[in-house]
């Protein structure tokens, strides 16, 4: 019987507390440590993923908090005051307002490269490679953005998408799943990628709601929750776990 | 019969420059290519040790390339206000005094994240956790250096000797040399590593230089590359160019 999300985000908690970092970090552990809050949403996705699929749950931790790794650098860096200059993350100082900037960028680096040594802990190198196009068109978005020259849609595909996707990809990948037969899942996680991206604009109040106002907002998400739905369900696995997630994301206020 | 290191360069030169990048990362590329100027010591010992043990040299390039990605990343974080501040690299502007900081940090990212997608690309993933393992100490040995915390020794065995060893650690991967044959070559990039950094320093004037004056430094590389040769001559391998390799840097000037 699959594990409930908040099963699952205990996982992913527990696995995140007890991960040993590369010892020659030193003391650069503590913004490594302060960086990784969060909601979990894309560990949580990928244990989900799994476990619908009937894979050993623990077998995917490595990867699930790879991915958490590779979110928590990017939020670390996208704080600096040369990119958006955000002192606050989760009602709590950013890395660099807390450690500085040399700490901040340090910091970032070091979860990127831990997040890649997770990924290599498998015997498949396809989670590292998932990880690795994943973060390199996240760094493309978050480019495109700073350099505001990119269309919305391509910009979220890029900066939101693409590490949302592969929250899927490496669930895939980890369980060994060929590829013949990841092509349903690549089209749920696409819709999902762009579901939550447009609730975070909802929330925030800006991208598709500046674009399409509050209602057409509204209206693109749950069309877009509706498509994820008939995806899932067209996926031979046990995906009630994985339908809840998409409604929760529909409807998340935070 | 081993190519020699300009032959070796040359062929690094012509692999990153017809090196396609991620198309994601747009004009990100710009920043990235700037930052993919020197001398090209790293690779090169990569293609040597490859070429001694008798690989075909070209299967060690996207290795080889890999490393000065990493070794590049590293100096474009390294070189931004916050933490050298350096305007100037190899006599033209850094990364960030030409791009910006946001350009950058970002540019950094990519190339660290695009070093591990060359690394990836073998068969074996002993590449990629020999790149990582590497990335991850030489992180350490910045902040380290950052921090003012570090004993010498340890700072430059982090900070320097770690992608040193790894440019040959990654060869052998490649090459798939069995890790029980490997100690020999280990202990061999052990001594290149540090002999690098005192000559650093002695052209620097700082480091070793400080703690033991001009002379006790010179005499500390003199006394890391005869052990580096003796080390060398242990290896059963055509070991004559990396020999040529070892005395170059003990008497390099830039």
């Amino acid at each position: 019987m699959p594990r409930n999300p908040e099963q699952l985000r205990a996982l992913v908690e527990g696995y995140l507390d007890e991960l040993v970092l590369t010892p020659e970090l030193g003391t650069l552990a503590e913004p490594m440590r302060h960086a990784l809050g969060g909601k979990r949403v894309r560990p949580v996705l990928c244990l989900a993923t799994g476990d619908a699929i009937g894979a050993p749950v623990e077998n995917l931790l490595p990867a699930a908090a790879a991915i958490e790794l590779v979110h928590s650098f990017s939020l670390v860096h996208d704080d600096l005051p040369a990119l958006d200059d955000d002192r606050e993350r989760r009602g709590a100082p950013s890395v660099w307002a807390q450690f500085g900037e040399a700490g901040a960028v340090l910091a970032g680096d070091a979860l990127l490269a831990e997040a890649f040594r997770l990924a290599l802990s498998y015997g498949t190198s396809a989670v590292a490679r998932e990880l690795v196009e994943a973060t390199l068109a996240m760094i493309g978005g978050q480019w495109l953005d700073i350099s505001g020259t990119g269309e919305l849609d391509e910009l979220h595909r890029l900066k939101t998408g693409a590490l949302f996707s592969a929250s899927i990809g490496c669930a895939l990948a980890a369980a060994e799943v060929p590829s013949a037969e990841q092509q349903p899942w690549r089209e749920f996680a696409a819709e999902l990628g762009l579901l939550f991206q447009i609730v975070d604009d909802i929330l925030d109040g800006d991208g598709y709601v500046e674009d399409m106002g509050p209602d057409g907002a509204r209206r693109l998400a749950d069309e877009a929750a509706e498509r994820a739905q008939v995806r899932l369900g067209e996926i031979d696995a046990d995906t009630d776990v994985l339908s809840g997630i998409v409604s929760d994301l529909a409807s998340r206020t935070v």
